[in-house]
């Protein structure tokens, strides 16, 4: 999902001086220009501002692009509870259940709602109250999935760093060497990174409920399991006031925690496949019918980028399609017609364009 | 997720006379193995065989080679839902709620813990079943995300050009061009199917409930929504026995089927960002900094070839490092070091190999 914002923002950790470099270099930006460019929020402002003074800024506003889209959740999140707050709030007495305080019950049912857990310990008892909660759970889940793509991504990120560091500290490493490992082995630190906070959510969750909402062990353990999975079962739940108030945070932490670890754990999946499959490709022997197809401009022989092309494709990363698209592409600016680019095209291109 | 395997069936379905081609023309068959090669049931067989011998095999079993994968998620289904069941029939005693038959109950309880919607409406009620409760939770969400990312893709590939046909079948083209539209369009027909499926679904539930449970008509649908969401507040669930029958079914298509749907969306969503991303990098005007940068065998003009990898950049279908490895590759496979490849570097290769 978020890979590429990822691995732009990594390549930057990986090699601090390259990115001194972009400002001097108008080249060398470019690349990094290319790599970041799958975000959304970074596409629109580079179409609408082709223009080449804007640049300094642009490679500046870079490193913070992450940060946008992650505030951007957490704002969302906000709004929703609020509204559901106040709408929940005004309809208190039409939601059946074990109550406490009115505000805290408002919340705690919508973060509920949202997560889909759903204990049933707060219920809604009118028709019109019905279909609240129902508008509450779909717009929960849709932001439920806003954050999975973006808001997660963004502290495991930062966090990563740190624990790969720490876990690296006794071997005798450079930090280079360290995110190095970290780059090619990312899916993998994403998922040991989840399941240690997990499992942290899992052990904060248990004591809490078996010391202050006097659980047994087993039951508070069942009932975190519960919670987590979005199960939700209702017999157990957080009955007391401050159990309701860390509920708050602790539900919404690890439904996302697990939920994030699922998705992780299919991208390590997706990715070892991927892998298998680049290997293959590369220890696969090159015969006279491969060459044939890899051979872009007919001329007979196959050079570097014609070998890169066909490579890519049999991996799978590319197909037919993209490659037709800027075959024709190319074809429109070699002016010349003389099957490469060179200075000239791009002149004459220009000044067929000046021309009224 | 599954999607390099879609485009390789439906450029299949788009021409079918090149899969005639494929069986007579060794080169063109390469190109579709390469399209095809991200299945992972796929690349093994291909790595363990790759003799030539076993190739026209191949290219039939490559049709056949959704089923499995398909009917592997329908075995592990049964698979889990009969140890569930066994495993909760003999502990429903340890089970609190509405109870109407014992194996009914059971595979009932397995569903709704399986598919987290949890209604509460049976509950564990010792130590051991409340274990038992947190691990079926735990491997049903696996099961379900691996339904997701492999079942439903394929009920849809074989539904959606029924569909497309339908949808078409007023307007005067071609099956080739509705298939080719459905192509370009992929992600939103698969967004319009799971959409009629889920509304269809909805009714009928709504329907069930309405008059086989008779649920007030807001009760039924409030209950339908809380359980295609997994929330299961649990006030209104199955209580009869028909209601526990078609819950069986109901319940676990109707989960499945809203989070395929959640997924085709962000899918969709994933695609328009691309889109837009490949129309910006189209629409960008060459520069001699972008020639340069362009230049990958460094002899001061741009082929086809070298332009094609670097717009792929540009657009982020594939990095730098993919680049490296590739002309690494490369290199070491030119032999004579002329700079191309040609069968005479393929032969010196052989021979270079065949020598003790």
């Amino acid at each position: 999902m978020a890979s590429d914002s990822e691995k732009s923002l990594l390549s930057g950790l990986l090699n601090p001086t390259t990115q001194i470099n972009h400002k001097l270099d108008p080249k060398r930006r470019r690349f990094r220009r290319s790599r970041s460019a799958p975000l959304a929020e970074f596409v629109p402002g580079e179409i609408n501002g082709t223009n080449e003074a804007q640049s300094p800024e642009r490679s500046e506003s870079f490193l913070d692009k992450i940060h946008p889209s992650f505030r951007k959740v957490v704002i969302y999140l906000i709004f929703y509870l609020a509204i559901g707050t106040t709408c929940f709030y005004f309809v208190m007495d039409q939601i059946n259940g074990k109550k406490i305080d009115g505000v805290l019950d408002s919340v705690y049912f919508c973060i509920v709602t949202m997560t889909t857990v759903g204990y049933g310990d707060l219920v809604p008892n009118s028709a019109p109250t019905k279909l609240l909660a129902c508008v509450f759970v779909f717009s929960g889940m849709a932001l439920i999935g806003l954050t999975l793509s973006k808001g997660a991504d963004y502290l495991v990120e930062k966090q990563e760093i740190l624990l790969v560091k720490a876990l690296h500290v006794r071997q005798k490493r450079g930090p280079t060497q360290i995110l190095k490992d970290m780059e090619t082995n990312k899916a993998r630190y994403k998922c040991y990174l989840m399941m240690a906070l997990l499992l942290l959510l899992i052990l904060v969750g248990t004591t809490f409920l078996a010391t202050i909402e006097k659980l047994d062990i087993i039951d508070a353990f069942y009932c975190v399991c519960s919670t987590i999975t979005t199960l939700g079962y209702g017999d157990k739940s957080f009955s007391t006031k401050a159990g309701r108030v860390f509920a708050l945070f602790w539900i919404l932490t690890s439904t996302i925690c697990l939920a994030q670890l699922l998705c992780y754990i299919a991208e390590l999946n997706t990715e070892s496949r991927q892998k298998a499959l680049v290997e293959y490709v590369l220890a696969k022997k090159m015969t006279n019918v491969d060459l044939e197809a890899a051979d872009v401009d007919e001329n007979g022989t196959v050079g570097a980028a014609e070998f890169i092309i066909y490579k890519l494709k049999e991996m799978g990363k590319i197909n037919q399609e993209d490659i037709s698209l800027l075959r024709e592409e190319f074809e429109n600016l070699d002016v010349d017609q003389s099957g490469t680019l060179s200075t000239s095209d791009l002149m004459l291109a220009q000044s067929a364009e000046t021309r009224p």
